[in-house]
């Protein structure tokens, strides 16, 4: 038989023969667990262990093994099968899956295994992989139940039991208009089970329209749509209301769910890993890193720039230095909350952008407040050392308070403004707005901080201190 | 008829009438939309004409947007109607939902309802009040369908059929030992109907034990089953193997929402708001905020006290304090970055507790290599001003730089490593690792890095600057 990946030297062949064995016996005694947990075995088993066991595994399982949305390791093993079983399993996996396996699949494995499926497989591959990543046609499996609006309840259900087998999910059925093939209504499964059978289709439909998704919309929109409509499956529709696919609920909570690290690895302040921490090779997660890192570290050196230029206030008056690192991150602390929940707010849809001007109207008031807390806290620790003798600030030493506080009060509330207002900014001009890290916000305000520190310094300790 | 809030004033009776008009013209105009889109509709309208609304709503349709998972005007809606109205609608409402109501409707109204409902009803209801929040048992509902091992196919269907209407989903079937009441198989509804009627409900069950949660598993654990084996719904169990309820994938999505959102905040300094930015009070917000920001300013009110242990060399050498930011904020930043990495992986279970020291030995490295990228960028910018002459950092500037260098590798490693373990330590000690938010870790990492960066300088720069 003939392999997708070029034969490995006689050492792997003789191991073969021993690998053989163990897999067969493991494959046994996995048959009947249930495919998550044999992915999980898989997953365990060195790369041609596993390949054996798949090859051992009775059929269905097999394809059940490779449709789970979210087992890595299925180009690897498609790779290592003789190229007629994978053609076999590759045309029997659900078309989502199938195209995920040629997106994650190296040359020339690739395009030799694609050269050897059915026509029209290849021609339902090229149209899902043709969509961008992240949208609602790159999620779509072309797997869907249709039936044409002139049929009974029982037609339809005659027809599912047929059909059961090659469709992702039975339990939305899309009722097409029999001429234009237009999407008329989605009907349940529950629904239809308790219709009588002789009725018309129509008669178990709900009276609201079909909820319905763009092909291009973000992955974000579509599982909003799920979730606010409580959907299994929400169909993809054209501009001429023709079924294209359908996104299943379980696409979506993987969606989700990988949505959530993206966003919490860019918050954290770096490019989103895209693979498990354990998993990914250890130069790719440099590089993930520190691409960001560089360049907060290139703004962050404005920060010598405005020290540097502030040099003559520094020597004449070196206690203004003992409080900038707690101005500074008191600045990037608030500014880090506020872009926290402006972007969660913006993810889920709970602000929109022209919200932009309410949002800013609720954190100034609240960064005033907040800067006024700290600097209650501030001012009482200078006064608390100064009487208690810990430490002397100088003769001036209530005025250097007084800089310290008011300057909190006004790198706080610049703080909250500047956390809260940049998401919109990166929204309005196209990009992510998670990528308004708390890294990023805090070198901003950082620099913006310490010019605002030396400027209330300078009008307060004017004639004293400076 | 009586109202469970005390009639208010006779203004409010007369407003009422306009109300009912408006509402019932409202109401006949939602009739039609889907659930969900009349909840969004009834949430833009004042609380009283919402309720009138809602109440002109046909029956069927009042029960179906009162059982939408994330409607939050629900207890108020119920509190305004009539109690014999209410009794009704809580009755026919899924028992998950029905317990979500009691937990966030005000007393007295929550009591005098409670009160009026069937014994039975209220027995089901201190069942599922009685699970701590964010359990399976507390997102589960005791609406599922269950069918005796003995049954066939036919009558399976014959029941669901008939119990549909009554059941939040009949899309996974548990069939129980007909003598013990345990728990022997779960059947889905798409396999079901494709059986024979007259074989075994047996016969279409699948191999594998069913996939079940106990009542106190952690929503996060159930999210993680039910995305795992890409279930519909999995069944909560009690030490017997009797099925207490199910929790269903729209809840989960729910969940698993909230979860990232709660972790979100949480990551950005703050407690977690619990609601959505935009309608949480003023004064709700600030507690949430002001609590964390204070325990951070306090905490970084420790770098002042470094800087004053360090006043001497201060003093000696201004120079050192131009490159403190930029110091402080790259331990910060590598921080923010591994601790993001690790909560994330932590959460999703890609690492256990126990891989602490593989993570630790990748990020050691890591810091080291992220370190000396930026020493490069550091050095390379000290040298460029002072040749180019744009600032003259004095005559020992090769050591300056070169002490800057040794500080950035020491402190990115110490923040990289720090930001790793953080997540792990709270964990250990039964805190959420989510609280080891970017800000937090800034924080730690401030401190020390002082320390570090004054500690290098004094080795490398004695007897000459310092």
């Amino acid at each position: 038989m003939e392999e997708l990946r070029n034969p490995a030297d006689d050492r792997r062949e003789d191991r073969r023969d021993d690998v053989v064995v163990d897999a067969a016996a493991l494959a046994a005694e996995l048959a009947e667990e249930h495919p998550a947990d044999i992915a999980e075995a898989l997953d365990e088993e060195e790369p041609e262990v596993a390949s054996a066991v798949l090859a051992s595994l009775p059929r269905e399982r097999q394809v059940e093994v490779l449709d789970l949305p979210d087992f890595d390791l299925s180009s690897d093993l498609i790779e290592a099968l003789p190229v007629e079983e994978a053609v076999r399993i590759v045309s029997e996996m659900s078309a989502d899956r199938a195209a995920d396996l040629f997106r994650w699949m190296d040359e020339p494995a690739r395009s030799h295994l694609f050269a050897r499926l059915p026509p029209e497989t290849q021609a339902e591959l090229n149209r899902l992989l043709s969509y961008p990543e992240h949208t609602a046609g790159s999620l779509m499996t072309t797997e869907f139940v249709t039936v044409p609006s002139t049929w009974t309840v029982g037609e339809t259900l005659r027809h599912i039991r047929e059909i059961e087998r090659t469709r992702e999910t039975i339990y939305a059925i899309y009722v097409l208009d029999p001429v234009s093939h237009k999407l008329v209504k989605a009907v349940t499964l529950r629904r239809l089970i308790t219709g009588e059978t002789g009725q018309p289709i129509l008669s178990v439909a709900p009276k609201h329209d079909p909820i319905t998704v763009d092909p291009l919309m973000d992955r974000e929109d579509v599982a909003r749509l799920i979730s606010k409509y409580d959907l299994l499956a929400v169909p993809v529709v054209d501009q001429h209301e023709h079924v294209l696919g359908i996104v299943t609920v379980d696409d979506m909570i993987d969606a989700i769910i990988e949505e959530g690290t993206e966003d919490a690895q860019k918050f954290g302040g770096m490019e989103a890993l895209d693979e498990p921490y354990m998993e990914i090779g250890f130069f790719e997660m440099l590089k993930k890193r520190a691409g960001w890192l560089s360049i907060l570290f290139l703004g962050e050196m404005l920060t010598a720039n405005a020290m540097q230029h502030f040099e003559d206030e520094l020597e004449r008056a070196i206690v203004l230095t003992l409080f900038i690192p707690l101005i500074m991150s008191s600045g990037g602390n608030s500014g880090s909350q506020a872009t926290s929940l402006i972007i969660r707010a913006l993810a889920l849809g709970e602000i929109k952008l022209r919200d932009w001007w309410r949002v800013a109207l609720r954190e100034l008031p609240s960064g005033l407040a907040l800067g006024s807390i700290l600097a209650v806290l501030g001012v009482a620790r200078i006064t608390a050392w100064q009487l208690l003798g810990f430490y002397d600030y100088g003769e001036h030493w209530l005025l250097v308070a007084f800089a310290v506080g008011a300057t909190l009060v006004a790198i706080v509330t610049f703080g909250s403004l500047v956390g809260s207002m940049l998401p919109f900014l990166l929204r309005r001009l196209g990009f992510d707005p998670a990528s308004a890290s708390a890294p990023f916000v805090a070198t901003f305000v950082d620099v913006t901080g310490l010019v605002i520190y030396f400027s209330v310094a300078l009008l307060i300790l004017h004639g004293t201190l400076l």
